[in-house]
C-alpha cells in the first residue's frame, strides 16, 4: 500500500467522505487512490477557492472533517480567502497538499513555495509528511486538529504519496467527548443571578436547535437576554425556536445594544469586537464597567454549556419556540429593490431550506423577516473574505442532499468564485442562487460615505462601479450549464423562486435590484 | 497631506501610472486619493488574481513598477497563484495591502490575518508601516525592491493611510545602472574557448532583441549554441532576431539536449532543473561532468553582460537575424486540432503582436512555426500557477497600448481567472483570446500516462474531465461583456481570428480542439 492509499484509507475510516479538489502533478498518486481505496469521492472544481468554500459549507453542515486536496504553493493560496472563512467559523476542513518529491524540493523549481508558512496563515495545524511511514498518524493527527475547529494542513511529498509500506498500521482518529468547565458554569450562574441586566451572546453550536432551547431556559429562568453573534456559522432559526436577534455589525449600534448590559455571558460567542477599527472609533464594544464571562471557549460544546447552566440556574425544561407564523411576511409587489427582494424570499424559503447569506447590503432586512418562516438553517460571510457564497452552496447542498439550498449572492461577490456554477450543474445539487445585481461594490460606497469627508471623485467611483460594462448573469450561469433568468419585479421573482424550488438541480435568478 | 495621498505620490513621482487593484474598507483613503493625487489610475479587477495578473503582463512589457492594491490578507491571498507567477519572472510588482487600524489589529476582528507573513510568500521584500512619517520612504524602498525584481509588499495599516503630515518629504527612489561582473565575463569568455561543445542559456533579458543580438554575436564568434530556458518572461522572437530553440519541458527530453554541451554559460538563466521530480528521476538536468558558469545572475543584467562578452571574444558586429520569412506556415485545412490551431496563429500573428501564452498542453508545437513570424513578443507561464493568460494580457494590453494582445489560453487554465474577461471590455483593450477548448485537464492526462502503471479509474479520468457539463465560452464571454465566437474548422478559425484583430477591443474566439 502506497502513501497516497494510506491516507486515504485512514481519512475513510475517520468518516471522510467527500473530497473536494482540483488536483495536479504532484498528487496523482492520491487521485489514482480514490479509485482503489473506498469509501472518499473526489468532487472536481474548476478553483481552488471554490473547494475551499464547499468544504466550509460542507464542514458547517455536517461536523464531520471537511477534506480538500490541493496542488503546491499556489494552488493553497487559491483557496486562502475561503480557508480564512473556514477558520473563523472553526469549521473542521482537512487540507491536503502535495508537495515536490523531498529530494527535489531543493531544487527550487518553478512552482516551488514555502507551503507551510503559507498554510500557517490559515490553518491552527499545519504538518509536513517527513516519511511514508508517518503518513497514517500524521492524517490522524490532522483529523483530530481539524475536529477541534483548527483547520488542519497536511503537507504530503510526493515520493512519500508513491512510496510502498507492506501492511501499514492505519492510525485510529480519536475525539474526545465535548467537556465543559463546571467552575465556568458556576460562574456564570452566580453572575446572572447578580447582574441587574444580563445578556447571553451565543454563537458557535449554542446557536443551534439544543443550543438555543438550552438558552431560552436560562433566559427564561433568569430573565436574561439573548443575542446571536453577527455572522453565525450555522443558525438554526424559524418556527419552533426561540428567537434571537444579531449583534449589529455597525460598530456604534453594537455598542449601543450591548450598553444596556451589565453583564455579558459568552457562550461559543468571541468577546465582540468592531469589524473595522474606525477613524476615532474603537476596538472593543464592551466597556470596562461590563463583567465578561467566558461560558464556552469553544464553538463545539457551547450547546452543552447552556445544559449545564439551565440545570444551575434551576431552569425548567424547555417550553417550545416561542415563535409563531404570525410574523410571515406578505409578497410584495412591483419594481425590486433590496428589501422587496429580502421579503420575497423570507415569504417563499421552504421548510428545511439552508440559506446561505452573501447578500452583503443587499439582505440587511432579511433576518429580521425570518423568526417564524419556516425552520431553516443559515450560514453566514463569518471571516469577512467574500467569494464565499457560490462555494460554500456546493458543500451544503452535498452534505444535505435532501434539503434545498438558497444562496442569497451580493454581485460582486459573487464574481470571486464564479467557477462554483460549474460544480453546482455537475454534481446537479440543489441550489437556487439569487444574485442581488446592484451593480456595485454598495458595501464601499456606505464604508467611503462614512469614512472620508469628501464625495468619491471620478476615479474612487470607478472603483465601486460594476455596471461597466453590465454583467448579464444570465448567459454566464448557463455557460456554466445552469439555468438562469433575470426579474425585474418582485412577482416574477416569486415566481422563478418558485419555479426554481419545484425543480431539482441549480438555478440562478439574476435579481435587479 | 496624509499617508495615503503620500504614498500616491511617492509611486507617482518614480513613474508609476496604473495601479491594478480591488481595494475595500481598509483602502478607502487610497481610493479617495486617486482623485487628489494626479498620475496614477486605478484599474478595477473583478477578483485580486486579475490584478496581479495583468500587473505581471504590465510589468514585463515595460520595467516599470507594477503596482497593486489589495484589501487585507484575503485580498493578498487571491493574488498569491499570480503574485508566484510575477515572482519567478521577477517582475517589477509592488504591492500596497491596506491592513487595519494598528490599533485594531491586536483585536483579532473576523478579517485580521498574518499579511506579513503571507506576504513573504511571494514577496522577496516585505514591509508594515509604522507610521505616517515613515510611508514616503518605505514606499521608495519597495519601489526600489520591486525594480530589483524581488517582488516588494507594502502593508499600510489604515490609521496611517489617514493621518495628515504637513509638508511631508517625498522620498526619491534611486535605481543603479545595470552592472556586470568583469571577472565573470572574463571566465566565460575563457570557458567558451576551452571548452569542446557550448552553450549560452539565456533567460531574462538575454532573450530581448538587444540580448538576443549579442548571444548571437558570441555564438558567430567561438561557435557556441543558444537555447532559450523553457518559460521565458518576455521573449522576442521572429523575423530579423536570431532564432533560439527552448529547453524542452520534458526532463529526459532537456538531459539529452544539454548532454551534448561541455560548457554551459548561464546568461540571465537559472541553472536548469527539473520542472517535476519524477519517481526514478532526478532534480539537475545537467552532470558533473559539465563545467557551468554564470554569466549574470540577475535577470535584469543579462543583455549587458552578454555585450562584454561579446567584447571579450572579440565578435564582429550583429550582422542581422538569420531567420526570413522561408518557413511562415502554410494556412491548414479542416477540422482543429492542437497542432492546426498553433499553425493558424502563427500564420496570420500580426508584427508586433505580443502573444500569451498559457495553452500549455496545446501550444506544443506553435513555437517552433514561429521563428519567422513577423516580430513579436512572447509572454511565457514562468511560475507553473495557472491562472495567467487572462490576466496578464490585461497588463500587456495596458502597457502596449499600440499593439494586439494574442492570448493563447488553455480552457483549463482560462477558468481561474475568467474574471479578467471583464476588465478587457471595460478598458476596450485589444485582446484577441483563443480559448484552446480541449475540456480536458490534458497535461494532467499526460502526466499519469507518465507517472502511474496504470489506466486512470472513474474517479481518476472524472478529475481530469472539463466535458461535463460542456463549457459554453461564448456565453460566459458574451456576459463579461467580450464579443465571443467558437469555431471547429482551421478556416473558421483564420477568418474568426483575422476578424477579431481587424477590430478593437476584446475578442475571444472558442477553439474547439
Amino acid at each position: 500500500m502506497n502513501g497516497a492509499e494510506i491516507l486515504l484509507k485512514t481519512a475513510a475510516q475517520a468518516g471522510v467522505e467527500v473530497c473536494f479538489t482540483n488536483p495536479g502533478t504532484t498528487e496523482l498518486p492520491l487521485v489514482a487512490a480514490f479509485d482503489i481505496v473506498p469509501g472518499i469521492r473526489p468532487v472536481l472544481g474548476l478553483f481552488e477557492g471554490c473547494c475551499a468554500g464547499a468544504a466550509d459549507g460542507y464542514g458547517r453542515m455536517t461536523g464531520k472533517p471537511a477534506m480538500t486536496l490541493f496542488h503546491l504553493g499556489p494552488g493553497l493560496g487559491n483557496a486562502v480567502a475561503n480557508l480564512h472563512n473556514a477558520r473563523r467559523a472553526r469549521t473542521p476542513v482537512f487540507n491536503v497538499i502535495g508537495d515536490h518529491a523531498s529530494w527535489h524540493r531543493g531544487a527550487d523549481a518553478p512552482l516551488t513555495m514555502d507551503i507551510e508558512s503559507l498554510s500557517a496563515t490559515v490553518s491552527g495545524w499545519t504538518r509536513m509528511v517527513r516519511s511514508t511511514d508517518a503518513v497514517s498518524q500524521d492524517t490522524a493527527d490532522a483529523l483530530q486538529a481539524a475536529l477541534l475547529g483548527m483547520g488542519a494542513t497536511l503537507i504530503l511529498p510526493q515520493n512519500y504519496q508513491w512510496a510502498d509500506i507492506p501492511d501499514p498500521h492505519i492510525a485510529p482518529v480519536t475525539t474526545n467527548p465535548a467537556e465543559v468547565d463546571d467552575h465556568g458554569i458556576d460562574t456564570a450562574a452566580v453572575a446572572l443571578k447578580k447582574g441587574k441586566k444580563c445578556l447571553l451572546l451565543l454563537g458557535g453550536d449554542a446557536l443551534r436547535e439544543k443550543g438555543l432551547q438550552h438558552a431560552a431556559r436560562v433566559s427564561a429562568a433568569v430573565g436574561c437576554d439573548l443575542l446571536s453573534e453577527t455572522f453565525p456559522a450555522h443558525m438554526e432559526r424559524g418556527r419552533g425556536l426561540p428567537a434571537v436577534a444579531r449583534l449589529p455589525y455597525v460598530p456604534e449600534f453594537a455598542i449601543q445594544q450591548l450598553s444596556a448590559f451589565d453583564t455579558i455571558i459568552l457562550a461559543g460567542a468571541k468577546k465582540p469586537v468592531a469589524f473595522f477599527g474606525y477613524r476615532g472609533g474603537t476596538s472593543q464594544l464592551t466597556n470596562d464597567t461590563q463583567q465578561i464571562f467566558t461560558l464556552s471557549e469553544s464553538m463545539g460544546n457551547a450547546a452543552l454549556a447552556l445544559e449545564h447552566l439551565a440545570e444551575a440556574v434551576k431552569a425548567p425544561p424547555h417550553r417550545g419556540g416561542q415563535a409563531d407564523n404570525a410574523g410571515t411576511p406578505v409578497l410584495p409587489q412591483g419594481t425590486l429593490d433590496a428589501k422587496k427582494a429580502s421579503l420575497v424570499l423570507a415569504a417563499l424559503q421552504p421548510e428545511n431550506a439552508i440559506i446561505v447569506d452573501e447578500s452583503i447590503t443587499s439582505a440587511v432586512g432579511y433576518y429580521k423577516y425570518t423568526a417564524t418562516a419556516p425552520r431553516f438553517s443559515l450560514l453566514a460571510l463569518t471571516g469577512g473574505a467574500i467569494g464565499m457564497g457560490m462555494s460554500c452552496s456546493i458543500g451544503a447542498a452535498l452534505a444535505c442532499t435532501d434539503r434545498p439550498v438558497i444562496d442569497f449572492q451580493a454581485d460582486g461577490s459573487a464574481m470571486y468564485t464564479i467557477q462554483s456554477l460549474w460544480t453546482q450543474a455537475r454534481e446537479g445539487l440543489d441550489i437556487t442562487t439569487l444574485i442581488c445585481a446592484n451593480r456595485s461594490y454598495k458595501i464601499l460606497e456606505a464604508e467611503f460615505n462614512r469614512a472620508e469627508s469628501r464625495l468619491p471623485g471620478k476615479q474612487a467611483r470607478s472603483l465601486m462601479d460594476l455596471g461597466h460594462p453590465l454583467t448579464d448573469w444570465v448567459k454566464i450561469s448557463q455557460g456554466f450549464g445552469v439555468p438562469a433568468c433575470a426579474v425585474n419585479t418582485a412577482e416574477e421573482l416569486a415566481e422563478a423562486l418558485t419555479r426554481a424550488l419545484a425543480e431539482t438541480g441549480p438555478n440562478l435568478i439574476q435579481v435587479n435590484l
